[in-house]
């Protein structure tokens, strides 16, 4: 198959469950919402070796928030409910209740499976002076802190959604490649439910599990030396075709699988328009330890 | 004391030793450092619930870096050495070692007091098929990845710095307050040896230890009540003058006591050119718990 | 009327028709698209002393873009039909024209009153090595440049639309109504066909006709006095209320009455919700200069 | 002669003299700093079509400026001197003076070899009720405004400096040399003296005086046909190695030949780092046209 000229391999993405929240960060000015939503969501890559998995959703401006302000919304996931809980906890409680004029909501809404008492546990750092209210016809807590009052929804909303969509954009330089992958996100940014964990949303260093090399064997994933460009000609089962000498991935995290797959088709819509992208494929397992498969000729039927 | 028309109060900040690394990040363009710079010090305000407090440094440019290239100086800071080994590791191989075109090397250099062999560890991602090198004078490792070739310097020093230098900046309004704190995190961003770990550089929400209510007594650490300007005439304690509206904090991590000092001394100096500013304080526990006084008043002698 | 515990004054703003383009600049990455939006945008606050007044209206999503490329719409306006042309051609053909991968397409579309031949006469730039072409299904030439092709839409349309709208933020302190002019700039930013001209959106002089001192006679505007906090207790026509010390006004730009109506009052909104904001108002002459009086109360109604 | 592998072409970069002025602008914030320096360097890219040559040149932390804020450094040129003072007449008192909590000051300092009365003429917009006034030992306005008071010293020191410095980047592909591009104006970025007018500082569309076309005499500059990729296998005169496909230029101006020379080494030397880069070249009209001829080798000697 071929979009815009690039060939798309006939092979899926291998995603799997993870529990996501989606928290709504207003502030003042859209400048501190995005302040507070970056800390937030920093050291928030993969849950391989990070706390836990994160990223800035989208943009809401004022005319569609609770308190009509400008505001951020963002995901942060986890494969485990209770470690989820722990990790909104601390990001929201050091990176958000700390971060001048901010205020935290539900963005989940309908959507949720369960409830975390998020705010109510949050609300003891008010020593009682806190007050219960209800603000916007949701139910929060006011916090007076140094720079007013923190207001925070009691409860935020969880949902089982989809980890570690994916797809690989190979060109003819490492920096044909990059263009294409910031173009690939700029496309995914734009859609609903969605994040790209990684920094600036791009991989440049994908993962096998474990190690081929019996010394590495205490290693539990170490580079994916079919997909390096500089081992091309060292390594026997490369992967890299003959024209190409870059490759990024891209990893998507999302509320479900149609979010994820919309994603996947923007992103790889938008890395083909820039020339010199050779070949766009996909990571999997074999189709073994995933639960879904995300098939990436089936994106454009 | 008054500085530019605004009164400094006869206290000190009381801060705390803690290990610092101090990492440089280069990569292609300014723009893909500062990514992974800032996705690799995010969640890193305080380590009362952040895994580390981390923060930028400054920016490098290509005429002063080993390779020739932008970069990015970055502090990741833990009280406990294995700890911030641990985070070392985490945050350089999830938020750089995956940043496209990105390199990292020792910024500590002569004034580390201990080495630790972080880039030795992170080879082992190589799967046997990095390159132990020697570029730029320093002795590396060039690890495959899709995005090329990832450099890390093997070793990084460490020393022991300075956590929680602080002043408190009370102005006419809040939205006074928040400019003044923005005007003091620019000073402080050119001051050599310093970053401001909290969102934006600014704190919202002082904390004291342990809580005042008889139930939250779970808690480790809740709202300063006595600096909350809506509780101005609730508690009896208040230290909130009357003119005051608006109070926000700076904290800063440092690689000594002297740079901290010249940080607090210019984030002050910044925060009283901000016409409304009305007082500048510090916060200390009476001397108790912190290693370090640093007075206010010396700072301007 | 109050709004959100604000004062709105019961007054209008005045305006007065301009002609404007609207036109969709798109790039590799949203990056150098805003790049090349700025600088074509920018020296283009007011008609006063400025070539042309300008700005960005929106980011579009490659979805959304004819090449499927990220892409920001700029208006460029001028009251004079054969100086908008002038400045369009300058603008375009030196600030786009001259940015790394981009392309112009219109973004007037049917609202269009007239075209102009804008990319045909910057075709001539290629010295007869363009071609002429049909692509997404618009008339373009494809300009061979260094970084590659240059693409432009043969034709701009234009239309008569609305510069001038305005209201004025008047608060507590000079910080209070800097913020709320900010959080109103926000707000705008997110409203279709509007522009807010002047730096990040806010006038910190606003300016009457002519001079009231003699001396200054030859001066076409000053500044309006009644309006400076710092006459407030020096002129005796001041307009500055007792608890009023900071006021930043909001010019609107868009094209038809109805967009710069959404605008102010979206802006409005914003603005009354940050806390120390005393009043709204709006510039007017008296309703002698200008076709267009919006008045503030019925933005509400 | 090769740098870093890159061949460096045994050529020159033809420059003109031109009429430069240096202004600091400071601000509350940082941000508002940058603001007012973007708008009032916007559209001035050059001087065949753009009203002025303007740019950033550098920024300055709180303890370095005058007034102990932060602030830029512009550089708005000309050719003529009395179009310059008219540029700055136009772009400070419209982009700056209308900027929230902005003011000027002059930043030639001693290397001034005239002195316009630009802050005398400014004045005039306070119709009487603006100040003159000595701060930070230097003569100054003080004009009432909506935001406070905007400060301008009263005379701007301006000198003769060079203008059209450059160097062209060819590389294997468009985004190698986009990234080079983007690399060497970074590097630029960090040498006193000098500006990079285009935007984002790199040029895209290289022109040559006139046209080759004859029904195209008309035209002052045509593309350098001689310089395009796709034109590589067109044109009989073509340039472009067969290894090339992509070629950016940057154009430097500065206040002097010296600084002049740096930026270009700088920027050549961080280009070559980025893997891909080809060959560097520079533009020049065989000497018969410029003062100065900046030759690419010496720039290493």
């Amino acid at each position: 198959m071929e979009i815009n000229g690039v060939y798309i391999e006939d092979t899926f993405a291998e995603a799997f469950p993870i529990w996501v929240s989606r928290v709504l960060i207003t502030a003042s000015t859209k400048k501190w919402a995005k302040i507070a939503a970056t800390e937030a969501t920093g050291f928030g890559c993969s849950v391989i070796m990070c706390p836990a998995e994160a990223g800035i959703e989208k943009y809401v401006p004022p005319s569609k928030t609770p308190d009509g302000r400008p505001g951020f919304i963002i995901q942060i996931c986890h494969p485990k409910k209770s470690e989820l809980e722990h990790q909104m906890l601390e990001r929201l409680g050091q990176c958000v209740l700390t971060c001048p004029t901010t205020a935290i909501f539900d963005a989940m809404g309908d959507m949720a499976e369960e409830q975390l008492k998020v705010g109510f546990k949050l609300k003891f750092f008010g020593d009682g002076y806190e007050k219960k209210d209800e603000l916007y016809g949701r139910k929060v807590y006011r916090i007076p802190i140094m720079g007013g009052e923190f207001i925070t929804e009691a409860k935020f909303g969880i949902k089982k959604g989809v980890a570690g969509g994916n797809f690989f954009i190979m060109a003819d330089t490492n920096a044909t490649a990059l263009i294409a992958a910031e173009a690939a996100v700029n496309a995914i940014s734009s859609v609903e439910g969605v994040i790209t964990p990684f920094p600036g949303g791009v991989v440049a260093s994908g993962s096998k599990v474990g190690a081929s090399n019996p010394k590495y064997k205490f290693m539990v994933a170490t580079t994916n030396h079919k997909m390096c460009p500089t081992l091309k000609n060292v390594v026997e089962d490369s992967e890299i075709p003959e024209d190409v000498n870059g490759v990024y991935e891209i990893v998507i995290d999302g509320i479900d699988e149609e979010s994820v797959k919309e994603a996947m088709k923007q992103g790889i819509l938008a890395a083909t328009r820039v020339p010199g992208v050779k070949k766009i494929t996909a990571g999997n397992y074999g189709g073994k330890l995933g639960k879904y498969q995300i098939k990436l000729h089936e994106l454009f039927e």
